[in-house]
């Protein structure tokens, strides 16, 4: 879970990087940075933080050159550290390199033992580090060629935007896991994880990066390679159910459309007999507002979500815990009294959450409490760069719909079909990513699935 | 625009106090603090910024005592400094005493000079200090009698929470102009500026203050005066308008419904021909909720915000301005392209941020922009604890609702009218404070408004 | 223990009031602060900490004015905090005014008490805010007028720097306990508690504050008003002794001549019979080189103090501690080894110090230590703005020489006489303070002296 | 200019190294840090600024086990950045590695070239990283064998130490320029660069490291290596004329009692007809006690050092400068005033800061100033660690002593010969590095010795 932004041939890449990152924060509110380059020098600021935490307009000063890299991250569990904060800097033979990257290498662990082996000293725990090592160690003269010799010997998931001295150097995975979009404004280049950057830059969105796309961005233009044998798509379809912002366009499609449209399935597949149909905010919104509209009902705000819960929220003592905090949530009494609901969400994760949520409504007044999810249950993890937990932590693993339904104290628990799911934006089945839902990996995984995911926590300071 | 919050009898007051100004952040932005007390040993934590910036953990740890006062504060322009930042603590004669202060006292300026000509020495550049040093020179014994007494030499809007050792003492004006409400969670008393705190807290609402009310809280429970003559009342309307949160019950009303009830007037007052009902995020909501469903209209989020923008936010250069950045809202094609729309707001205040607006959904590619208000024209500043600016820069202060129109450059604008609006409460002219509105003030003002409105600014250090 | 200056006509007065703290440092290590003056609109800058600590080239921009009083404090046990941090800086009905003072009130306690009755509110636990209130009620019309008729009614050690719009006043008591100096440097006017901030500034020395004396500058020059009934003198010799610096001239006279003829008479009222004589640094190390001249003897840094610490050291944990460690003062073995030595100090005030330096020594493998102190036995508390502890914490209010001698664990002990500690100054009993010797008080001290040294205690926040 | 610690097997070795990082803060004021480990945990505190104000309390407890390295660092111009701070850090295939380096490779540009057109990346601008890259490929198994390989392709000074799982390992370069022994205390081992931290520690002084001696500590002891061909010794002799604290034993002599037998042969190779021998504190101190001693003249504290003088303090504008402020040394004209001076320092480097404390001393009053150094003129750079200028900035390698009185603008100018130098050790030529002093050095140098000086400058990020 991370966002990326290039800017190249504009006298304040730095302010275009921050507004970028600022766009893309939702995609991780862990750490950000930026690194830009004045010729050969390279100038990085990054922390732990959001992005209006980390950067000021002090520490944007401190960031000149007409070239810039930007990143926000979301660690998964375990490699949460500041030496891990994205963009990497690093000095190798070549002259100075900085990586952004989104997604998951699934081999990264092999590889770095490897090179550890052989005398390369890491200095993360991330997958990232390792696409520079073997960059390093590569025969190639060339930096472009270095990488690209690299990323053959990696699998996995990987949107990314490198920067050397005077280029500017965009990588999508074979398969297309995560986006990667590119603008332009002012006369700069623009790279973007989403396209709702290129909204609040006032920048022209000219394409996507296409699967295996290797584009290099110097005084001369933009450059494409397809250096990379074909290979079966794969987009995440769990960015359109959740990840991507609303207005963002994600793989030629509306997220809002492509969401209001699951609702509409959704109904269909899961009508309800109820007053009103509310949604868990702010995820579950534009799901809600279709399938209110399929329904006819009306679409009400019975919950409303606490926007200033940020990340040095202070937990309440379990003795007032248990009194009933709603720190997240606030049920809307005046909506909810007597009323029977169908309740939209976008997932059921391990379950106690929904839980708490359908408690929260009934003690609130509502008579009925209909939950219905717009997509397929989760039964595996992530390993192409989604923070989802293991899979003995997901109770859609391990629990049939009834038996959700009973764990969570709903009246009824409806989930949209795969099927129903894909058709909503127009795809078929082996042209997405859904191994969330199917288990079905569009790349080879490790013998030992776990170590994959555990990454390098071994390597651990 | 502040508000209160005060703890009596509970062991972990500090941590309840924190949560309940948690979910009055919406009342003020700019600053915030906390006081408990243990025995006569009073401790404070404040500072600028949110509250999640302010307490942390090891703060509220250095808040030991089961009773506690809070505050978050947005301060007018001119005032804006560390040394403002309530709850105010001071020692007199008969010991600590703490406050903190929702609304403005009109007379405030002329005491203070009185009393700075007697030998006085102010700390603050606030109204509120006023009432301490009232009471520190009034001859009662009781700190409660010294309280009222200073009270009687006060005019305007006040709703406050007061503590001295053993005892929290709330305050409401007798015209009740600001919100103050009762609640108990846990066997002890809560008091807030809104009832949204006590679902957070899960605490049951017990009642509001009366207008005019005095409560004083000790170990032998609630005790009830009623020292003030009786005058009309004259709760602020703008509270229901945009103040207040929407989950939140307001003088009896649920926020929420009130502002769906004015979105279906004023569409019954201004219906337009359009396609589809897109509100301003988020003050503009409820009411568009209210007027589709009136309208039978589709609802849309057709303008998304940006919720991680905060206090730090980094303004972009001008350069930068030029090419059309969107920092706060986001329009979505996907929605607008090619429509007629109805666009839903609170107000229009100085004209210039409705006019980005309407240019904002233009350029998305809307056909039609008519813009409507839930509100009547703001004509006048408010003198009791509102942020609005001077007539001179209201817009509806020097122009028709045409000129307006034209400024904003909408297809057309319609406001709501005062009856329509007071009507969506269910109260009368005369029951209520309307002046912003209609300029009928309920209490009388200095000879020299400006004075008053610029408060103590001469006297900053 | 504290140090003053002010600064009167210099567009770069923050600055030298900067160096001018930086030169007073060793009068107080625990906060310090500097207020400038442009025109009406007075500024503050103050901390916790050293002068090194709270001032950077940022914070002093932030103080801007031709006029400048700063302050560093060393506080006595109990009031430690940042509330009372000097120059207080206090608005009042005729405007800003600013306070930096060094000395004791004796009767501040009582004063206080009867303001507070009157409604006065006190903003620290200060002896000197009084002062102010004092003034603030006082009925003349010129705040000079208001700041005399406040002294008059207090009585005790005050030397102290105001500022109020225009205008530096300086006061010194009538008994002339703490030192305060006039100089000049490129056209403006500087005032200090000590002469070396002249020398540091490059100045030109003026002459002292007369006892009694009070002076305002404005920009017509400096004007001198001597407004109280004449007093004995009493300036305290321990500033001789200890508390000023060597490079000062003090009351006329050279510090470090003055101590050097306190070492001289010191080995003539008690010659020993050793191989060398080593000081205590540094506060000994003047008294010892003369003690070696008049001796005839080698003297030698037999102890090495560490520079480095400060107010941040940790303490080494009880275990450390008790194998030895040696944090302040490190005995150099190459000098003491078998030798028999004078070890000469300003003071024994518990003893356990003296005791730890005597066994450091022993341990180094001194064969014979003799303690000589350079002052008479410390016998009572200073009530004029010292911090001596009290009489029951001093070794020799309770003990005898021989005692003394046999706590320290000494060969033998020496105290110099107060007849010829005064006489190296030239002067007589009468014409200096000297009460922590001989208890004899120049001002009458109030029934409860425990009170009085306690201050303001009670009323702490 | 660096000071480095050891600890092995003691619970509190984290505050045992602050300790001793502490007594050792004279060699590095630049940063310092702390590595501690518990089994394969390693925890790592650094930062620039002081050992005060980089360790608290709170930080120390965040550095468990009982084996700790410690560093404090004065970098050269140029590479002076948080990268650079030691002790490094780092992960290998053998698991996690900590260094601290007291010296300078002359080699290390060349290698570190090698290395990385091989592909390693490294983190920092420093020599030391390189020790640890040829580590981390040399083929042997164990550590310590691929460290003592490392080694032996190093050239240069070093004397550090070295923590992996389990050991504590030392070592010295086979010709030993920098200092380090090895100290006990409460049944663990102590390593540092100077004897003052066992002083300080309370430890027992066991021995020096041997020139070209590796030490393993383990649990089962000290263990010692003689890998190394046998090179002639070089211990640097400015350790005992400057850099060394007075207190430390250092190469087996007191450097105390060394520095005044120079004063004294510096008087029998240069008397001067004064009245007074003053220092230049605080490196001036001993020789000049020498001098005075021989001389039979009075040794007088003629100049005063302003102790507070700390890494934050502001320099005063040029406006202030003009009118001449004297921020780290005060004369003392009750000293000086019609004095014939000689004045005694430990050496003239560029010369301007000498001509300032002459002209500083004839402004208060001297008559005659004879400067006296206690070594010869310093013609050239240090290559094995000390922080001399280039030859081109150094006075004394353009100009001959009667030019450097006239530029400094004494009465005269005496250096102590090389020949008395190292006579007052009692060693011989051929037994020490002079080579400031004599340009002959101990270990080839590669062709560009700007190069080495420059050491990595190019590859800082």
């Amino acid at each position: 879970m991370c966002g990326i932004v290039g800017i190249f041939g504009h006298p304040e890449a730095s302010t275009l990087a921050y507004l970028g990152l600022y766009a893309l924060q939702h995609r991780g509110q862990e750490s950000t940075g930026i690194v830009t380059a004045t010729g050969e020098t390279f100038h990085r600021q990054a922390g732990m933080g959001l992005v209006a935490d980390v950067f000021s307009r002090d520490v944007l000063d401190r960031l000149p050159g007409e070239c810039a890299i930007g990143h926000v991250r979301y660690s998964t569990s375990g490699d949460s550290s500041a030496i891990n904060v994205q963009p990497f800097l690093l000095q190798h033979h070549r002259g100075p390199i900085s990586i952004a990257h989104n997604g998951n290498l699934v081999n990264a662990a092999e590889v770095r033992t490897e090179l550890e082996s052989e005398g390369s000293i890491f200095q993360t725990t991330s997958d990232t580090e390792t696409i520079l090592h073997l960059a390093a160690k590569a025969p190639q003269a060339d930096v472009v060629d270095a990488l690209v010799d690299s990323l053959r010997r990696l699998r996995g998931a990987y949107s990314l935007v490198t920067m050397v001295a005077g280029r500017l150097i965009a990588a999508r995975d074979p398969l297309g896991f995560r986006p990667l979009s590119i603008g332009r404004v002012d006369g700069a280049w623009v790279l973007a994880s989403e396209t709702c950057v290129f909204d609040l830059l006032g920048a022209e969105y000219v394409r996507d990066l296409e699967r295996g796309e290797v584009v290099v961005i110097d005084v001369a233009g933009l450059h494409s390679l397809k250096p990379f044998a074909a290979e079966r798509p794969a987009p995440c379809f769990f960015e359109h159910v959740y990840f991507s912002r609303p207005d963002s366009m994600l793989f030629g499609e509306s997220v809002q459309g492509v969401r209001k449209t699951l609702g509409e399935r959704l109904f269909a597949e899961h009508p309800a007999d109820v007053d009103v149909v509310v949604p868990v905010p702010d995820s579950g919104i534009y799901a809600a507002m279709g399938y209110a509209r399929a329904a006819d009902l009306p679409f009400e705000m019975g919950l409303v979500r606490n926007h200033y819960v940020g990340r040095t929220f202070i937990e309440p003592t379990q003795q007032i815990r248990n009194f009933g905090v709603r720190i997240k949530l606030n049920p809307v009494k005046a909506i909810l009294r007597d009323k029977r609901i169908a309740l939209i969400d976008d997932s059921i994760v391990r379950g106690t959450t929904s839980k708490k949520i359908v408690q929260l409504c009934r003690d609130a007044g509502a008579k009925e409490v209909h939950v219905r999810i717009s997509c397929p249950p989760t039964i595996g993890p992530c390993h192409y760069g989604i923070d989802t937990p293991l899979a003995e932590e997901l109770i859609a693993a391990r629990q049939n719909v009834e038996s959700i339904r009973d764990f969570v104290q709903a009246d009824s628990v409806g989930y949209l079909s795969f099927e129903g799911m894909i058709a909503a934006a127009g795809v078929q089945q082996g042209e997405i990513c859904g191994a969330c839902w199917t288990d079905e990996q569009p790349v080879s995984l490790p013998y030992d699935r776990a170590q994959q995911l555990g990454l390098f926590e071994k390597a651990r300071r």
